[in-house]
């Protein structure tokens, strides 16, 4: 190939000081090699995380952190990932409250007994899908610990992964004046994927902390956020978001 | 409903009959099986391909098979994937012209020497892309092998990854009278991938056949088609895809 | 101007058989030879209606025929003009349900009793808008004559008058596999004009039945359905509505 | 509220002092009275202009000031209202310039040669559109009055009316962090309409100085005019629009 500028060899995206990217155990070098080689991945010195390169007008989204996603009693549910990423964006919500910055959340439907037709179900490939137990509690439901305050909206997807199609996302971002957003919740690999991505071509910087995602599956979670920072997104550790938040303030 | 958790084991997804998807080799067990256990992915047998499930309407999208993608001359080329998927593409495009059905391109932008304004160009994590050899000629333009024959338009994305996403294609597959997109191209993980989901969010339906889309990271390339069979899409052999076009003729 | 096509001298649009389009009394005839010197307006003959030219498969749409707009109770309410498009509408639907056509509503929010945040009002010229009578009930409920029937989709605007901005109706006539649509309800120079223009832009074919949509000015209402019917859409009487869908069948 | 039905007798929209909206001849008193009784038009005083009521981020978006809409020379032309808007727009061009705000041109393709198919086209009802003179130039071209300036991004619409709809210009104007647009250009009732009534669903303010917007039709231009005032937009005079963005400054 040619290639000659880049990195020092053997410097791949983590180094002696222990940053570690939740993908650094999972892709193999010479992929990160060929993203680096291509102009991917903005200018990674190779020995800490890449710093956040963003706007100065934030909001957060909270993507699908429901009983049915977090939940392992539900069968889309995550109790291994999902419960972990709820404590995590309880710190970041707690945070960005107290800056006074914009909240959204996504879910489904308003009505969380929405029995959905065909039509709005859609394309998607879950013919076989298995019914929640028919003694557990709606699932579309966000969880206790990361309720909406007053104020805070809900967008509801109609059974869509990304947060902004067929929804009013777009247009809230723009009346609260808002040119980034901090991307949240699951999964890593669907609804928050989709929605990051809509998110960055209407303009929007985004940033993701990666321990505010999950997925079910974790070669999913780990090569979609690889993606994300290779050409979307800043994912960084959420110490890093939260501080980058309060020096904007 | 009697589904008891998993597949039968020693079965997941390819067979003693040699059906082999792309991912089979780079994706842990365990995560397929937690797929498949939230009713993810259809009703894989295990043993064979899963079969395609979609309309009787079809058309082509050829996503970014242009120079600077396929041609590894270019920073952003991929020579050693991309000029197979453009053999791959040069079979289909034989057969979907010969049936007749409708063919669009997508590539950035209508005049190769575009020099877009900053906000065209978006907020790419490549402020440290490599420009190309200046002795080349403009790279935004289809291979002469899969070049646009009259009739068939060419959608211009303004440097974004979905072909939808601020195009006219939604419009142009209503009036075709489209409901299914075949869709192809580089690169997996990102044009094709923001294609295909945009696709399955207007409720289209999405097949893919896996040797005419190509990445320059292997295991994107393999983790995208799983994300996309697993939940949006038909991931399927260019022969069973050939077939399926034919058997609708 | 050197205009030499066109409509025989003196029969703009309607002629002796007595046709009457609901613009004939409020546009100057020049304006109207001004459309059709420009080749909008598709070819009028001059003494009958336009024929209707759409497709195959076509679905309604109903915009906003809730109390809030129909009856005269509420500040919003059209009752002189709103109550007979009810009728009009009723007889429609009948129709469209008895040839087994896919039928739409749209109203503002699931929730009738919504209180919308500034964001989700966005920028309506309406700061001095009196709210109703707080002894009666809410507004956003589609009248009774109306009530849509099961698996008759009600499609959610939040508060934007184009049903197509912000929702899943795109993507629901998609998976419908429609191809034309009949656009009705209020008002006429709001929101039925934004979903007619949308569904254009789309390039669905737009047909408006003239007697089903109302609006609370009555020369706004005229000169909606004048440009609607020289660019956009196929203004049409009922009846002329009701033998197309018939004949299609 | 204190709201006690429609206006001081005698004092609608323009009063003593002169002040004249185009719509003032042509617009019955009864139309406008039912607009205010139901809370449109904001708080009109009776007496003189609305105040505009917009954000302080402002961008010029010009609609389609080419010599196609603008010249009487090509069958869309409007000669005797094409060009005084040409010498408003110049104006007005010229400040916001002097002011630093960013424009953007519509226009219809990026190739004023293009020769669309018929799914570009779409669903016009102008089947017996008249070909301009084949020994003039192309008309897809921005009158030289009005050319933008390097920097400045002509927007290609594919033969839609709307601004917005299939272009990136939502995406450029989240980019420079716009929150007003002021909307200029032709037609009032088509290409100026449908690009506002977006802006608007946007959450964007939305400004129309009315000498800067043209019509073939006047009655569809001052119905139009009004239909935006009491809902989406402020319609105001040129000298107010300019006075307002120099007060931004």
């Amino acid at each position: 190939m040619g290639f000659s500028g880049g990195l020092p060899a053997g410097r791949l995206l983590v180094g002696d000081t222990g940053a570690v990217y939740p993908w650094n155990d999972a892709i193999p070098p010479d992929d990160i090699a060929r993203y680096l080689a291509a102009g991917y991945g903005d200018s990674f010195s190779g020995d800490e995380f890449r710093a956040i390169s963003a706007g100065t007008s934030p909001a957060l989204i909270v993507v699908d952190m429901t009983l049915a996603f977090v939940d392992g009693r539900w069968p889309t549910g995550h109790s291994q990932t999902g419960w972990p990423a709820v404590d995590a964006n309880a710190r970041l919500l707690a945070e960005v409250r107290r800056l006074g910055y914009p909240v959204y959340f996504t879910k489904m439907y308003e009505d969380p007994t929405h029995s959905a037709a065909p039509s709005q179900k859609g394309r998607w490939k879950t013919v076989g899908r298995r019914l929640p137990d028919p003694d557990l509690p709606p699932g579309d439901v966000i969880v206790d610990e990361l309720a909406p305050k007053p104020g805070e909206l809900v967008v509801c997807k109609h059974h869509k992964p990304s947060g902004f199609f067929g929804t009013e996302l777009a247009a809230l971002l723009v009346y609260d004046k808002v040119d980034t957003v901090v991307v949240t919740g699951m999964t890593t690999s669907g609804c928050v994927r989709a929605t990051a991505v809509d998110a960055f071509q209407y303009n929007f910087d985004v940033v993701i902390p990666f321990e505010c995602v999950a997925d079910r599956s974790q070669i999913s979670h780990k090569v979609n956020l690889l993606d994300l920072h290779m050409k979307y997104a800043d994912v960084a550790p959420l110490d890093h978001v939260i501080d980058w938040l309060n020096s904007l303030h």
